[in-house]
């Protein structure tokens, strides 16, 4: 069994833009415990630093990979060409298309180079997936994710009761 | 370090005409040499035995769930509720809408329950997935995975070879 | 003949942010003299209470369900899984994907499991269609829906002579 | 409490062609042993049939209104426009648009008159939508639905039991 | 050959809320001098007088109808199915599907009963075709069309001409 | 009152392959005893015929151009913008895109030149708008119209008697 | 060789509105110094003048057409179908549509009349694209593109590093 | 002035598959006897080779790449991360989604990395659009290109010929 906070996420950007969606993603990470690093890498401005990035991602321990990208979202695809780890894509919605783009773009993958994609904008649950992939060789943060559906479960439970004070006033 | 011939990978079919397409996810499994089981199980018909099912997965040993579903396709996101183990998603095309009624019910899962999901009818994909997912803690695999990477590109050498005797005859 | 009194609709919501556009469901009821309760209950944060309230729905007296939920939106179909009762969807349009993801998530439900889907954030039409359902066993309910016609016609009307005066300022 | 073998239920298609895909909604009917009478009418072609049928429905017994239309399916809500019954609409694909025409133009109905909409092409949810409305004032159809939902879930457990067989083949 | 005064055009809105769209269609037929009129009808809340002005149109000396709906939108095709006039539809978008629904449920009418569609929020331009249409009866308004055509081309001309002057400003 | 033996009727298509659709706008105008003429033109492989063509119809005595095309269907826009004539669009459906490229590249046209589109593949519902349009000068077009209408209903009702015989089978 | 300073590019756009996006576009060609011409021009307003300016482009000089439109986007078809110069073709998005119409309408010209289409609103690429086809003449503009790329990179990996400071207050 | 004969184009698909579309592109490429080299080369299979492939394009002579791939189409953008050479994207209908994703992923490129995009399945119009944009410097690929717009004419008008005779049989 391996020691979680060996455990290593890193989530790659296409533009410092999509920083204020994937700061959500960051905090699951932080809330986690998990340790990572951030960076902005362009499949297209910056094509060989995502290549290198890439292809030594699971020798620098590594074990997850998070990209982030809007428009024709190459960044998910091209990092997982290049690597052996799990590559998780979260398409960001962009000024057209309604993140339909983004979408198509990151999970159309075709056979052989996966990505492993979540919704439109879906930071957090990019992390949450993170969480659950490393938690087959980090036993602890299994516990830590049961704990948070639980949480979830409680909040909606909280949610409900407000809710019933609100329908009075319907 | 784990042993791989201990993953375990869960294939689960909202129908049993989902096989002609999930084939291709078993077929890898079996290449790469990962246990798995397979199972024909309605988040709509036979919701109970999903909801067990999920609920049991990770006592029962199994580290990643594949599920595969057509048009509202829940599968995958029903039985993400009910696991902490990461679960894939396999949008399956129907008759009607090809494939984006499939894959917007899986992808764009609300905040808190992830679904990992792959393109349209990407049965393959969702294998390799698997496989890397599980590579973290089966370190064999990301040996295997590396080893099917390279084989993935000669294959394309091959192919280009293959093709650039077909130019003479367009 | 039954006792409109009697009849009772469940108004179930994924999210407590779904209550901005029910709350025109829950007036709607009202004015209907309908008995209704309302709770916030996820398919994916809370599947278990889920499954429980719509196992339970016939016994404990519930006519109709109408189940709001965006993205993804699988509570309808997971609540119609679990009953035999009418389940109304109502797909939430969110921030993504301009409430289509909901609505093909809501009705493209496989054979055996009908959604009986109102119109993106129709959640007047949802209560609505309740009333219409109900009629069948709650007669004066049919005669309210035939009042409630004729005022959405005259309604309509006075709009109509509104609208002449305002003409002449174009 | 009611007598089931007085449940009515009309199914109108707008074209003759709608009984290829409805025809499975008659068999489950017909299963359910409801009464039903089924006529050709078209919101474009016969507007003043469509619209004197659905204004005395309720007058000559009919409970429950379903409606196929494909492309711009207007007669669903034609016909609701016209009666106080539930109309319960089905989206047929024609040969262009893969049938999003059809829903669209069916279920995205404005405030004040539902549809209850189904899947595209779901003809045989239709009539079980009817019948889980039905069942509210008829309550042996509330049994048979019970068993209904057993039936389908056994189906689904049989279907797993083949499954196991062909997967040696792979 | 006729006179145009005698040219009348009926514009139709199934709700007053449309109208911040169609007065556009309305300062039109003013500025081309063709007598109107204008009412809020809808096909769904005010089934039977929308059936009536449709089915005396011709009587009533109406030679084109423009009908503009939203969503599900059905007015102009339900008009069309009641006259032998031609019917322009307009459709208008609304809170969800970007106009989309509208405009598949005024185009795609089936065989036997055509509108004639604009684009979504097309109001000016469904006057404008209202005009070609009636100027093949009423001459004066093919010399007006003319005019019209040459002095688009002058404002785009003068835009130009602006243009050009702004461009030392980037 | 003008003859409608002089109304006059062009129909234009951007490639010849669209022949196999638009014969049946060319079956009905001859039903309707119209003069029409057919010519192959496209906007993009013969722009100077199309527009010389489209500048001409008026003074040629062409009351309505009926245009099809597919893909960036921009014929029926290219002829509207060379003429005060009415111009009625076809979209056609071509081997890509279900027709939505051609439906929004001949229905979105900008302010000041209006296409009266039809359906995708709507051959025949062009002829029958180009009918309704003319029968405002050519009045006997009128009398054939309303004819027309009905013989559709009585086509229904045959259809209707027809498949009473059938429900017996199925 | 050729002089670059002798490159010239045309910029064309259907509407004066179209400015505040193509600004990006003018912007690109002032900084890489290659001369152009900037007009209004609508292929539906101005048909004549498209196709005049087309015809005459290669005579007048003009290396590469770049046209701008929105909705019904014919601009960049029609002016390629009078030009031997390539035309790149930039969609516009409008108010409705979310820019789908423009791109459709841009990008599925038919076989024999290309037009070199970017992303919808993607005016600085336009430019950028029109730079790559001229450096295949104008050599020292190949140059000034690869300084370009190099300045986007160093740019990403300046967001990288300010990126790195922003983390610790997530 | 350069001499046309020194014109190479590089064309490069994502799978041996495409060729059955990309034949007709090459057959063009021979019509204007223009040199080319035609290779298998897949973005997210053999990423290293694409990349040293695009990375050496303009010193080994290559004027323009055309690329070619289906689904989540990242081809033609990752070659044009790596090339001052313009880069011509053509997107490949696969068995899903009617070419939408291949459209999207190819068309939507982000600011400072333009991909031309031809219609889906456009190889054909790739094939001139490479010639128009090397005729700039190729000059007597101009005169070829405006022969050949010429007999496109040419051949419509024979079409339009044929046409008439077919018309007396319908």
């Amino acid at each position: 069994m391996c020691i979680s906070k060996d455990a290593k996420v890193a989530v790659v950007m296409g533009s410092d833009s999509d920083l204020s969606v994937m700061k959500n993603c960051i905090k699951v990470l932080k809330d986690f415990e998990i340790d990572y690093e951030v960076m902005v890498c362009s499949a297209h401005r910056t094509p060989d630093k995502a290549a290198a990035f890439a292809t030594n991602a699971h020798n620098n321990g590594i074990d997850v990979i998070i990209a982030a990208a809007g428009k024709a979202a190459h960044l998910a695809g091209v990092l997982a060409a290049h690597t052996p780890v799990p590559v998780i894509g979260v398409p960001i919605k962009s000024s057209t298309m309604d993140g339909l783009d983004s979408l198509l773009s990151t999970v159309q993958m075709p056979s052989g180079i996966p990505v492993a994609t979540v919704a439109i904008d879906g930071a957090e649950n990019a992390a949450l997936l993170a969480v659950q992939i490393l938690s087959i060789a980090y036993h602890e943060l299994r516990h830590k994710m049961i704990d948070y559906k639980k949480s979830l479960a409680e909040k909606v439970e909280k949610k409900n009761i407000e809710l019933q004070n609100k329908l009075s006033e319907i």
